[in-house]
């Protein structure tokens, strides 16, 4: 269902009885952050429901998963929480079973600082994998954060602030629209922005389907509501959003041992709960779809070192693994990216990437074209495998804004699959490689 | 089997038999070049047998596959050879049935022009795709190039040069060995440098097996030799070949339109005909094997905007699809790549890309090390999933040089897997991206 949703500000503390913070706890342990060109700034984060609140979350399928997403999963099972404690600058990955104690005792020192009873607590983590996490700043960041808490559009800032990694901004949004007679409010924050191409599941386990890309400063997602919802259909739901949204985004094919998307929804807007088959679950699905659509196209365009960002939109495939697999090659092409980046409207590196991924496709039958976004006019440079009468200074024009559509067309069949993606520049590159003389520029 | 071979001069005119040459006939139709830092060079070769030879060949596996593969996949039911006709600046590939028509008139033209039976020429293209072949400059250039034909070094230099694109330098191997009392010599060219990860197969067609990578300056390579041969042990010799080498190698993970490889063996070194169960036929098999990896490693060190080569050695995985699969997702993950780049010896990048492959991994048991090529003394980074004592300084030094090997041990099993691979550096982007107002500078 495709509905228009108004923004309202304040992100994950615009639903009734949410309260956020953002501090600074030195997890890269930077000193002052004198002399380092990366610190200090905010580097903990805890988003709080004033009352328990059902729960759902996604979670990498990558084999290699950090500790504080094994402990969502865990958590997962009573689908009840109260808070969230987030870190970046320390993935928590890699870290055996020191990682592990690590991110329960993150979680068990965020319960007892807040007084809230055993297995309230869900925890998340982004940076560098495979250092052990230094735990007495973690301790004082929790504490510190516990002070701080507050409703204010500026508490949600600072936690938003905090769960960056190499973002160039925060990325947050809310909305507010009716359910019967109620007012429900869903608002999110989320980070990027390299080692982005997320495939989540609810369980952190691979199904066959999902893609096998790849991602790293990790994609965290965290999403408040008043809803009152009943669990199962908030996982459900949030099941749809993710794979419409996070699991459609690339910036750079590599899925990281840590992404995670959590809701909280506290039900304090008082609307009837949402079940199975209740007539306002399209309403909120069609919510949550939105605050998770565009969290994700955020993410995408603040992705490390992009300067455009494409939707590459298949049609006409056999299945729908077909036109995922076609859109997942062209989207992660470094041919085809470099050519975005360059502004080249270089259809032939888009048919042999359609060639050589595993969707079955006919050179004979392939369409390819440019729109602007959102638009239904498409400039065909491809028809049917052949060269249109489109001018190469016409196919430049339509690839030149910082965002557009690309239209595939496979004429095989029936499905469809979209992916927002990115360019490849030198400057992913630049921040990539770091700086080995210079640890603190060493990405994750 | 290994074995030692000695390199003479000469590459693919050292076998007794072959004449080649290479001209310039302007395939890009760049006039005089005057103004263009990409031209004139040479751009149309000739390999010429003076008698008919025994022929074998492997092709892309790519869905869209080019008018000249289709063509040689055809005429490789005769197994039966003299001429080979290739071209840069042009791939002939997505350009229908006009492109069909062009190829088989390259093919026809070149037989005519050397007054050969019909049949028994061969074509190979790489360049721009979708771009008609201008027909006129190919037959002046088969005319010129026919007049050229010679058997000394700089005949090889001149055809060797003639099938490059983005090579910075051309590539040649030849080398000499006993096959009972007589001498036998292999020879051979090739050109790269991007859109490499070819996966080729002997009729085109896609076993379950191949990589699903991609490739697009476009991977060729001739070789020749004067070995009697057995044209079906000819053809099992070279596929085997090429899965150690050329499908083993990745520089951007694009797999191209037009890679090819073609053997002709013209059985004037007088040796006995090997056949399958002929004792000699192991040592041709690990000559064939020196030629095809020396000449894949060419590739890989010269990819476009390469400055490290890295051999990834992936063992102790559950299967050899497991090991391919590991294996390709470390060579081809962005974030590892830049890591190579930037001489950071980042494993939490590495174990993220087992993670997520479609290779069963499990974090505990992952070993990840470092060796000088060749070297048996590994610096392990990781064991059993945990940092060693390596220092971050021994790491860097072990990824510092120019070309290294990574030791990945999944020990889950016994099958293994190696991938030639490369960093992903600043300069590869910037020759993708091109310049659109200079097309001349859009590869292809």
């Amino acid at each position: 269902m495709k509905m228009q949703f108004k923004e309202i500000t304040g992100s994950i503390v615009a639903p009734q009885g949410f309260l956020a913070s953002g501090v600074f706890c030195d997890i890269k342990k930077l000193g002052t952050g004198k002399g380092s060109n990366k610190g200090p700034k905010r580097d903990l984060a805890l988003i709080v429901s004033e009352t328990p609140a059902t729960v759902a979350g996604m979670f990498t399928t990558n084999q290699v998963c950090a500790a504080p997403v094994k402990v969502c999963v865990e958590r997962m099972k009573k689908r009840l929480a109260q808070v969230v404690v987030v870190n970046s600058g320390n993935a928590n990955a890699c870290t055996g079973q020191q990682g592990m104690a690590d991110a329960r005792e993150m979680v068990s020192f965020t319960e007892r600082t807040l007084a809230l009873s055993a297995g309230r607590a869900l925890v998340g983590s982004t940076g560098r994998i495979g250092v052990t996490m230094p735990m007495d700043n973690i301790r004082a960041g929790i504490l510190a954060a516990a002070m701080e808490l507050g409703g204010t559009p500026t508490h949600a800032d600072q936690a938003a602030e905090a769960i960056m990694t190499s973002d160039s901004r925060s990325k947050q949004i809310a909305i507010a629209f009716k359910l019967g007679g109620q007012t429900v409010r869903i608002g999110g924050i989320c980070k990027g922005a390299g080692m982005i191409q997320p495939g989540m599941s609810a369980t952190g386990a691979r199904p066959a389907a999902l893609p096998q890309g790849g991602l790293h400063a990790t994609m965290l997602c965290f999403i408040t509501t008043d809803a009152a919802i009943d669990a199962a259909v908030l996982q459900a739901a949030l099941n749809e959003a993710v794979a419409h949204s996070f699991n459609r985004i690339t910036v750079d094919g590599d899925m990281s041992t840590n992404d995670t998307v959590l809701v909280l929804a506290n039900g304090l807007a008082g609307n009837e709960k949402l079940k199975n088959k209740n007539s306002k679950l399209k309403t909120f699905q069609a919510a949550l779809n939105h605050v998770c659509l565009e969290l994700a196209k955020k993410i995408v365009r603040d992705g490390e070192g992009v300067h455009r960002v494409v939707t590459v939109r298949v049609t006409g495939a056999r299945t729908i693994q077909d036109a995922d697999a076609a859109a997942r090659a062209v989207a992660n092409s470094a041919l085809v990216k470099t050519s975005w980046h360059g502004g080249d409207p270089n259809w032939g590196r888009i048919i042999d990437a359609l060639g050589y991924s595993p969707a079955t496709v006919m050179e004979e039958k392939i369409d390819i074209g440019y729109a602007a976004n959102g638009s239904k006019k498409i400039l065909w440079s491809l028809k049917r495998g052949q060269p249109t009468k489109a001018t190469f200074k016409e196919l430049c024009a339509a690839v030149a804004p910082k965002e557009f559509e690309l239209h595939i067309n496979l004429n095989l069949g029936q499905a469809d699959a979209v992916m927002y993606a990115a360019d490849l520049t030198e400057a992913y590159v630049d921040y990539n490689k770091g700086d080995v003389t210079d640890p603190t520029t060493l990405g994750g």
